[in-house]
């Protein structure tokens, strides 16, 4: 396994050089020096060849999208990013691969201070485990269970995008009126998701929940509405759409803004004192879509005036 | 992966509630409160179907090694077990596998009092990473660049017995001389091993360098010694062997000691002011099998007191 600790080494060194870390890659364990009066917020994720990501896909958008999904996790939660550590995966040492692997995610790791403490690497069929930790005020962490009646839900930047890009990817959309301008943007926004980080720190005080949208809007905005015992009314004109979106059919666009995975947007929650606040600071980057509710369920108002329940929809009966 | 998110749920609940976990599974991150006044250690490793186990092993002792692997890593630091997360690759959900997985895993994790904070369960090929996350003194911390010129090399417990089991599951061991309880035992050191977590604790302001014996004494060893740059002589007729080791040919048997991984024995390093307090302490547990030296590498001293060097001398051409 001599050359697959070397890939180890040649991680290491392309990553913030961190002043609390006490020992990095390269023993036992690293040696880590949390701040006081924080706590420490880990997740942990995994991408599979086949499962998350196509054979074939460029090995930097893939390095970048590996840690942009643990990123994204610190952000809805308020997390400011500190350490990760890298369990890779691999059928073969092509050092190609792995440059093109080690330059997106060093990129990242760099925009967001974050440093690489430690790895394995192993031969193996080709999967990416990345934790990631971050430091955040416990009192202000924003849990999934913190959603109150009356409070507004929003959501970052554009949803459906990434979406959009894997159904054009299986052939199942109508790219009719897409441009190739177009089709380059969404495939950016599927395999370089943005992780929200900057905003996630800046909501905390403001939003009492949030969650980021790994596998849809409805599937992870169900997890608060669970965790916190409401419910919620979407206003579906309100789905922020990005300039893309707009062009393909409207009730499609939407299916994928409800139900389609990989935006790594932020979903958030605010309790009606920090409504204003919101609104100003984060003008044009985040949308106000509905409000949570003592509904039992996540419903919408058609165009009837009719209470529809979201829940257990799939996207096929919607994008029909 | 409806089903995969109820399997994290299954495993939450059979490892230890520590009070350091401010939230645990089921949030985008874990909120952990690390002690003040120790450093953070973690290690992360990956175990992979048919490159670190046979398919088909029994999942209770898969289980148990995973986290084992990680404990020993935290033992070779000196670290106290605090939290540990999951990243879990399944082909499929077989309930039974899962169920006889999860009770190794949580059998083991409540012997440390380690908890299980956080995980990832997919699908694919096989693959199980585990992070171990524990608190050490980082001034006390026995890191492998600590060795120096006149100290003591100690190892725990017996070596090769791991790799003999490997040897007899291949047909490439003679175990002529071995009854099915010797077989057993073997067997139990390589599918069950036990991380020397007390130990290593115990081993705080005693040894100043440690590592665990994965790869193999003599790979593993060599670590310490590039990074304390400085080299060592083993005397071989120091190397502990169990009894079931003892009945095999004595050549093969010591190859094993040197050569083969997977015992997650302690190898460690005593300066001269504490080889008495280690005798005293560790009596019966532990053998002093070599010195540190100025030597450019590792050697030992043959029947004709021929000084041998054994950095890069391979398992074949010492067992022959």
């Amino acid at each position: 396994m001599n050359e697959f600790s070397l890939i180890q080494k040649y991680f290491e060194k392309l990553t913030p050089d961190r002043d609390d870390v006490e020992l990095g890659v390269g023993d036992d364990c690293a040696l880590l020096i949390p701040p006081s009066n924080h706590a420490v917020a880990v997740s942990i994720d995994t991408l599979v060849e086949g499962i998350h990501f196509f054979k074939g896909v460029e090995p930097e958008a893939l390095g970048h999208k590996s840690l942009a999904v643990g990123l994204s996790d610190l952000a809805a939660m308020g997390a400011k990013p500190a350490w990760f550590t890298l369990a890779l995966t691999l059928p073969e040492v092509d050092e190609n691969w792995i440059k093109g692997f080690s330059k997106g995610l060093a990129a990242l790791a760099n925009e967001h201070d974050i440093q690489l403490v430690g790895g394995d690497t192993t031969e193996g069929p080709l999967t990416i485990s990345i934790q990631v930790h971050g430091f955040v005020d416990q009192a202000k962490a924003m849990r999934r269970s913190n959603a109150k009646l009356g409070d507004m839900i929003y959501v970052s930047g554009y949803l459906g995008d990434a979406g959009a890009a894997l159904q054009q990817q299986l052939q199942q959309l109508n790219d009719d009126e897409l441009n190739s301008e177009d089709i380059r943007y969404l495939y950016q926004r599927l395999e370089r998701p943005t992780p929200r980080v900057i905003m996630g720190q800046e909501l905390l005080g403001l939003a009492s929940s949030a969650i980021d949208i790994s596998d849809g809007l409805l599937v992870d905005l169900e997890h608060v509405l669970d965790k916190s015992g409401v419910g919620a009314r979407l206003n579906l004109d309100n789905l922020p759409l990005s300039k893309t979106l707009k062009k393909i059919n409207h009730k499609v666009a939407q299916a994928l803004a409800l139900h389609s995975g990989d935006d790594y947007e932020l979903c958030f929650i605010v309790p009606p004192q920090h409504y204003a606040e919101i609104e100003k600071r984060f003008k044009g980057q985040v949308t106000r879509i509905g409000m949570i509710t003592d509904d039992d369920g996540l419903y919408y108002i058609d165009d009837d005036d009719n209470l529809i329940e979201l829940t257990g929809i799939g996207y096929e009966h919607f994008a029909r």
